[in-house]
């Protein structure tokens, strides 16, 4: 194969999926996942590159803490901090269509007034009502701007695949017509940021992800190698996807030992 | 100006925004239309070309007579019946998100184990959980078919602008990657059926609409030519737009008059 393993030297590892598979009772983790995660700290330099936004990194370290994974929680980069910087940098006030989990983020934005959309992951509060009344706020802006975390278009739960935020992000800017800005995956700066924490360069590092086209797909955009896990929203027909991973890997544990033992 | 007047020998006319403002208690006719389509019945030739996917026909009749109109319930053209024609002709069974109102023209369909998903103004319908419905449903169809009744972007009510249906059919695409039809405006098929009924050739009619995309856009695209009315979801924005009407009315019965008084 054209991958070569023995060339990586730090891991960006996607959660939802590749960790654990979620669930609304919390979740559980993937087999052989938190043995993964314990060798890449002893052998290798990771972070995680997440797109949830549901928790911020302090309950998502809490919750993989207690499905037993061992992490540090200044290794989990997620887009609602990300976001809530942007805006505070840009002066922008924020209507928010997120999840309550991850409210604490934008306690300091200013919301009065708001000239902007933030859309997470709200899960049961994409109501019609909530969808209007972002809409409501584009339409009457004068240079309507949508910021989503992330884009993703579905995402795997123990009870099956649900919509992701992407698909109601996509809506209100069809409706709307409004500009939209993805922080998150797949954007550059987002898996660059991560990277440079680790005092790495794109080539030295591999994305682990379990979707084809905001992990591998976002990450080979960039010129970011990336594997392929067959857990989470993992499908078959994606081995004829228009995206070619660098490897396929059954789960996250194969993926590290195939890089790892190539050394 | 270039729109010859005298040319146009029918009317295709859409019906929320150009003959009344819809608000949830029913709406309000819109100034000079209840005399303006009196005045195309005895002078021209019509047909109502409408994405409303709230209401029958029949129930669309009542509706507008109660308002102050005269008109023939045949000349209403909806998206509704023409879906359950395709699906019925094309054997299908479909998953419906689609407002109550139409539920019945739909009866007669097979909606057992459903493979194709319809989403028409399922207005406070438009839950996450029954959003996720109609996702599953396609995720699990081997080949995934959307078809939505229209793919308007926002309709204008009494109270503010409200999201249409097609940013929901968008979002339902993005996170599957489905076909997706439209059956309603923009589609020629819907336009030529109507102007069929009339015994007249494109060139011949006129289109009246609010919605400078799926009306005004959607008509020229196959030729039609299209006057747009500065009422409904009407926007001043709109004077720049890409879409360039052949003539832009205050109302209809500005429309009506530039045209019949042309003559």
């Amino acid at each position: 194969m054209a991958f070569k393993p023995h060339s990586v030297k730090g891991f960006l590892l996607d959660i939802t999926g590749v960790l654990y598979n979620s669930s609304p009772e919390g979740g559980e983790a993937i087999k052989g996942s938190i043995e993964a995660i314990a060798r890449l700290y002893r052998e290798s330099t990771l972070r995680f590159v997440s797109n949830e936004s549901t928790s911020t990194p302090a309950k998502l370290h809490a919750k993989l803490t207690r499905l037993g994974f061992t992490l540090k929680q200044e290794h989990l980069f997620t887009p609602a901090p990300v976001a809530a910087d942007y805006i505070k940098r840009n002066g922008l006030r924020p209507h928010l269509l997120i999840h309550k989990g991850v409210l604490e983020c934008f306690s300091d934005c200013d919301t009065t007034n708001p000239n902007c959309v933030v859309v997470g992951d709200a899960e049961d509060d994409f109501t019609y009502e909530n969808m209007n009344k972002a809409f409501r706020v584009l339409m009457e802006s004068e240079r309507p701007l949508l910021i989503s975390l992330g884009c993703g278009r579905f995402y795997q739960r123990v009870t099956g695949p649900c919509m992701d935020l992407g698909g109601f992000a996509i809506a209100l800017k069809y409706a709307t017509g409004c500009e939209h800005i993805v922080l998150g995956k797949p954007d550059e700066s987002y898996f660059m940021a991560a990277i440079n924490d680790m005092g790495l360069s794109k080539e030295e590092v591999v994305m682990v992800g379990d979707d084809i086209v905001s992990d591998i797909g976002g990450a080979q955009s960039h010129g970011i190698r990336a594997i392929q896990v067959k857990t989470g929203k993992w499908r078959p027909e994606w081995e004829k996807h228009y995206v070619n991973p660098d490897f396929i890997a059954d789960n996250l544990q194969h993926a590290v030992e195939t890089v790892l033992d190539a050394k």
